[in-house]
């Protein structure tokens, strides 16, 4: 019998907000693994703290350092993809002896998360689920205690490591927008928002659903301003309302 | 000790895509709320199934008739702001006397959910609180069993309701894309994705994590189809990948 590779949301960080299913699977799994960089504990392996089993086999996905490796250069891709290999190759190997194993996910799996660079090398070898999630976006604006789409509102989704003339375009042609990888992209991303005049609208929430969760109106963040990688940026909508 | 008003997201159908908050809160309830058309179950409703306690006062909210008014008309609106201020006067009435109640929501509350009418006009007047959830398009992206971005995609949400050429520029400006709200506007929504070169590549899911979930290249689908309420189109970003 084949075993299964679940890529398991864990939703936004409070283990509240995991799914009854996530909850189900990570309580009685016999193999956990989790992408974290060296020397880190692992964002998805912090979140799902101690509802990993105390029995499981758990298997850490460490990046390779390639903090010396610029974007652009082909060799950074190369060096992703031979580590995605490698470990998929662990995956497979497990399932394959049949075993289920339950990937960590930040959130959703397939909402800009790094499960993805595993479902396609996996999907053609052994079963592979994925479990949806609550997104970080959804607590995120949740914690500012108003919705952020109304009527016929349009939402856009950007990162803030888009160049600042794209940023500012799309945030222009949205209605409602969330901003995600902000950390040293936020004095862009905030001169981008000025330039699609909406700066005064928006919000700054950081650690949504974690301990240490803040939210702020973006005018009350100091311009240079080094946001955690858990930060997000949302602009209510402000559309038909009855 | 006044009660608080719970905007519960159930999430996109099945029980299990509930978060462990909303499932707690839920089979707990003394109170539960939720809309529902003239004649109807309700849509939240029937998701929360036998969940809802057998003990469990309902409080069903029913939409006043309004198919005979155009939307445009001021009496639309005005019909509908007096149905909300009478059902938050309820709701409002039952915290004060201290009872906490569990309005029920499909997806998350704060996502062009209804639930924010009542909040807009309980949260000045009685504690309000509101659990966030998967939404239908988490769910619906899942059933392609493909990510709906990578890399730095841009994501557009728009509603089908919108005016076709409004349609088009947003779907051509996105890298990936989500349509809601489809039903009647299904023949609209599809010459828009052909305007913007995106039908080729678009995805049309019913009842997404519901009993009955289908899931179609668009390009399979008659193009008179009238699409269940429940239904998403989904194109998927094409963004980098290692
Ligand atoms: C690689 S993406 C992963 C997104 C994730 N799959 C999701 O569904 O939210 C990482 C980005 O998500 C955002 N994010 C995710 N969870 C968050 C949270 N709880 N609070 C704030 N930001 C969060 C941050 O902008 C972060 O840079
Ligand atoms: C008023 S909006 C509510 C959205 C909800 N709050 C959410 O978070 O998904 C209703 C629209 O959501 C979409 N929708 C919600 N759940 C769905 C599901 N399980 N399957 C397909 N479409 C869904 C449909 O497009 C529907 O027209």
């Amino acid at each position: 019998m084949t075993g299964t590779v679940y890529g398991v949301g864990l939703g936004p960080g409070d283990p509240e907000l995991m799914s009854v299913r996530a909850y189900r699977l990570l309580t009685n799994a016999r193999h956990v693994a989790y992408f974290r960089k060296a020397g880190r504990a692992g964002q998805a392996r912090t979140l799902a703290g101690d509802l990993v089993p105390g029995g499981a086999v758990e298997f850490a996905m460490e990046y390779p350092v390639t903090t010396e490796i610029p974007l652009s250069d082909p060799a950074y891709n190369e060096t992703l993809s031979l580590f995605y290999a490698q470990v998929t190759d662990h995956l497979a190997a497990l399932a394959l002896a049949g075993e289920d194993i339950v990937v960590l996910c930040e959130g959703d799996p397939f909402f800009y998360g790094s499960f993805m660079h595993l479902h396609a090398r996996l999907r053609d070898r052994v079963p592979v689920e994925v479990v949806p999630a609550i997104t970080g976006m959804s607590a995120a604006w949740t914690a500012t205690g108003q919705p952020i789409t109304w009527g016929d509102d349009v939402l856009t989704v950007v990162m803030g490591t888009l160049a600042e003339a794209d940023l500012a375009r799309h945030m222009e042609a949205a209605d409602a927008l969330v901003v995600m990888k902000i950390g040293r992209n936020f004095p862009k991303i905030v001169r981008a928002l000025q330039a699609a005049a909406k700066a005064d609208r928006a919000w700054l929430i950081e650690y949504a659903a974690m301990p240490g969760q803040t939210v702020r109106r973006l005018s009350d963040v100091p311009a240079d301003h080094v946001a955690p990688y858990f930060s997000i940026v949302v602009v209510h909508g402000q559309g038909r309302r009855p």
